[in-house]
Order: C-alpha cells, then sequence, then structure tokens
C-alpha cells in the first residue's frame, strides 16, 4: 500500500500509531489530520480501514508499523500488550522512540521503559486527561515523563495530539503516577455526587434539579484544594474555616440521613471512618486537609 | 440597654439573632451592616460584645429576644440546642417566625419545625452554603424551605445575610437534605483529592505543585455532572464516553498503586466494591451514571 499523499504535507514528521481502539483511532486522525505520514497497526485487523481512507498507511506486523517512522505512539489495552508487541517487534526497535499512551500504574510504565530500552529504543510515558473526542484540540492535556531532551525533541509532533503537552520530569513513572491520581480523585468525587443524587432524589428531587448546585459545590472545590495544598506544602494544618472535630459532627447527620432514607450507606460509614481517625491521631482542632496524613500513614 | 441607633436605618426590619458562634456572629453582624435593628441573645454570655459596640441589643433571656422582633434567626449547635431554647422561650414565641439556619438532617428540621408551630410560630429552615467571612456578600446562597408565602414575605430582608437566598419548596427538611447531601459530596471529593495528595507525595510531589491538576479536573467535573444528571434523570444510563468496565480496570490500577506505595487502600477499596457491584447488577456496559442505582437501592 503506498503513503497515503492525500493527508501528508511536506516537512511534517513521520509518524507511526500503534492500537486502534477508540482512543488510538483518534490519536491516529490527529496525526493525518496535522498532515503527518501516518503508519498504523493494530492486533486485530479491520480496524485500519477508515484511516487508511484518509491517508494513512496500514503495517502488516509490529515490526513493519515502528520501521515506517522514527517515532511511534502506543496506546492498547495494557502494558501486558505493549511489552508483546515490543516482543514481536524485536530489534526493529532499535533507534526509534517509542511514546505509551497506555494507561496503567507507574510501576508498569517503569518496566515498560526498561524493557524498550533493552531492544535499543528510547521511551516516553505519557497519560492522556482527555476523552477521545478531545484528542487534537487546542486545550487538551497529555502528561509526559522520561528523558526531558527526549521530549523537547518531539514535542512539536505530539502537540498535535493535544495542545497542551506537559513534561512532569524525566522519571517514567510520573505521568502514569498522576493519572491514577487524578483519575481516583474524579471517581471519589462523582461517588459523592452520586450518593447525594440518590439522598435528594429520595425526596422526590430530580437529578437534573440537583445538578447545578452539584456544579456550585465544584466551582467552590477549586478555592478549598488551592488553601489545603498550601496547608500540606507548608506542614500546617491549623483550621482557618472548620475543624476535623466540627466536620465529624456534619458527617454524623449524612450518616443518619443515609440510613433513615435507606439510601447507602458504606460511602458516609468510610468517611466517618477516616475522619474518626484523623481526629484520633491530635488532629481534631485541625483543618481538613489533615485528612492527607491519614491517606500517606493509613491504619493497619 | 437602648436600641443602638448607630447602625439601625429608618424603614429595615427589626430582627434577632439566636446563637452567637462564629457563624450567628457573622450573620448577626450582616443584619447590623444593613441597619436592621438587630437584637442578639447567647446560651454563654460574653460573645455579644463586639455586635452590642455596632449597635445590636443584648437580651437576657430567650423570651426576651424572640419578643423584641417578628422575625428571628437561630444558628446554634444543633437542632436539639434550638428545641430547648424554644421550650425555654414558650409563649414568647406565638405569632413570631423562626428562621433556623441550624445544621442538622432533614427529620431534625421537621421536628424543629413541628415543635415551633406548637407554640404558636411559623418556620423556616435553610442551610447556608458558605464560610462565615462570606456572610453578607452578594454571591452568597442560603438555601430555604417551608411555607412560600413566608419566605416570600421575608426574602428581602434575608437577603442581608447573603445575595443568593433560594427557595426549594414547601417541605421543610428539604433545605438541610440538600446541605448534607452536597456536604457529603464535598467531603468525598476532597478525600479524593487528598488521596491523590498522598499518592504524588510518595514520588516527591509537593501538594502545592500538584494542587492545579486537581484544579483542573474539578472544572471538568461540572460537565460530567451535567451530562450524568440528564442521563439520571432520563433513566438512559448508555455510555458516551467510558463504561462501568472500563473504569473498574482503571480502578484495578488505583488499587494497585496505592499498595505498591503504600498508601490508603480503603479508599481504593470502596470504589472498586462498588463498581463491580454495579457491574454485577448488569450495568458493566453503560456509563458512570449508573452508580447511581447502587446508592439508591444499597447491597444488604
Amino acid at each position: 500500500m503506498t503513503a497515503g499523499a492525500a493527508g501528508a504535507a511536506p516537512g511534517q514528521a513521520p509518524v507511526t500509531v500503534v492500537g486502534l481502539g477508540l482512543m488510538g483511532a483518534a490519536l491516529a486522525g490527529a496525526f493525518v489530520t496535522r498532515g503527518h505520514p501516518t503508519t498504523v497497526w493494530n492486533r486485530s485487523p479491520g480496524k485500519d480501514g477508515p484511516l487508511v481512507e484518509r491517508g494513512a498507511t496500514s503495517a502488516a506486523t509490529p515490526a513493519e508499523a515502528f520501521t515506517a517512522a522514527p517515532l511511534a505512539v502506543l496506546c492498547v489495552k495494557d502494558h501486558e500488550a505493549v511489552r508483546e508487541i515490543l516482543r514481536q517487534a524485536g530489534e526493529a526497535l532499535s533507534g526509534r522512540v517509542l511514546v505509551d499512551l497506555t494507561t496503567g500504574t507507574s510501576e508498569d510504565a517503569l518496566r515498560t521503559a526498561r524493557e524498550a530500552e533493552g531492544f535499543g529504543a528510547r521511551y516516553l510515558d505519557g497519560a492522556i486527561l482527555a476523552t477521545p473526542d478531545a484528542i487534537g484540540l487546542p486545550d487538551t492535556a497529555i502528561l509526559y515523563s522520561g528523558p526531558t531532551a527526549l521530549f523537547t525533541e518531539h514535542e512539536a509532533t505530539l502537540a498535535a495530539l493535544g495542545g497542551s503537552p506537559l513534561h512532569l520530569g524525566a522519571t517514567e513513572g510520573l505521568a502514569s503516577l498522576y493519572d491514577v491520581a487524578l483519575l481516583g480523585a474524579m471517581w471519589s468525587s462523582l461517588n459523592g455526587v452520586l450518593h447525594a443524587t440518590a439522598l435528594v432524589g429520595s425526596e422526590g428531587v430530580g437529578a437534573d434539579a440537583f445538578a447545578p448546585f452539584a456544579g456550585m459545590l465544584f466551582q467552590a472545590m477549586g478555592v478549598f484544594v488551592t488553601r489545603y495544598a498550601e496547608q500540606i506544602a507548608a506542614g500546617d494544618f491549623t483550621a482557618d474555616d472548620s475543624t476535623v472535630r466540627t466536620h465529624l459532627a456534619g458527617v454524623a447527620h449524612l450518616v443518619r440521613e443515609s440510613a433513615v432514607r435507606g439510601v447507602d450507606g458504606t460511602l458516609p460509614g468510610h468517611l466517618r471512618s477516616v475522619l474518626t481517625e484523623v481526629a484520633a491521631r491530635g488532629h481534631a482542632e485541625d483543618s481538613y486537609a489533615s485528612v492527607v496524613e491519614y491517606f500517606r500513614k493509613p491504619a493497619l
């Protein structure tokens, strides 16, 4: 198959994209849109059609894919799958740059980095803080970690995927660590809102009627987060709003309200057990920021 | 003690504030600032000094306080304390309007409402979505519930406390219900961020360096909340971004990352157990919004 001249613009660096799930296909599409000669490969066949129509080249094997361009972006199911693909490609990886946007833990990223280096490749890890429909947009943030010079060298190319590429540091695990941490904060926040939605719903309040109030809460959260981050960074948990003791009294209302209405009690129960332990450790008169101490050194 | 003419302006309705903790003192101060002839009472003495200096009148007993003005705002420790004060005032409550901003459950509010009515008073319940330093500001939201006509009658006076008074409905418990629900969402969100801060902190990332990323998350949360509220209102959990199955795979990374780094595993464990149950109930291919079903009908 000839390189699709339709999408390729002179001067744009050739790239390879490995993995054509929803996210991988969006990444390849963003490269094609920007005029990068783009080669694609997916483990199971039949995913490359729309991209080839737009000018991408389909590779038959991982080795062929990695040989087609000096830089390859990988986005597959998990790091196990990444390492399996690297082993299939073998010496075709020598001298190549791999940008691995596959989701995983920081340990996964470090392990894949060392394996890639063993094949003579250079490695950046990355994490996409966006859904596939936001790939290629100017405000889309993608986090990267790995050798600084390697990031700088390819930053302009990577900007095709999201206009705000951010380099976190040389340790390859950082991007995945931030990603996992932020996802945890997201799930915890979503559970809080959905629990609240269930509570007011038990009184007949619709989720759509309640949503603006939750929206107000998240606007206010930015202020709390900044204030508490300063306290944590300074190691000074002096309460300038409510104390842990006051919050604990409030949590008791949440526990009771949930029980009376037959709404889940495990989430309120977890909030209460965390705050009870934080108070017991001497933080009763401190600010809510002191809860970080519990998460850092959990009860055994 | 004579009524303090210093702060009183002709035409402003006289008011009473019962409870002079941090929040009660801020409420009384906001009335004084707007020129309302303001009478104050607190269970323990010595809290009224700064307000009396600014022109407020100090009452010696609850009965004296409620007799001084047709409308009284209450903000004390809990609803037990409110009802104790009502019993002390007795027949002095007849014909008065009570606006109870004391924190509690919706059941607390209903019980206090019925007791107030027993004394011949009319009752509004309220909840303050702000810290004491925001009392009296134009954007400060205070939620009210109780008879609509009663709210409308006193809305202009109550606007002195926060420029955005919102009436939620005639059932007195609504304001407390929203308040407790929103606080639960807040604690859950804060725990998510503080857990994330502990995770990245284990790699040496400072809380202040991480805060902007958490800020980005909360900006994005508004979009999720609106989208999921529409799905819940429509009873249609079709995934237009990630499925519960995909989130569950991600939560496994959070569980592992936390374990490897010695960071608290109870929060990730709770996220996983909720999602596992949601998937088991047939929502594996649905959107995260389907988690509301679990909170509505928790496992026994």
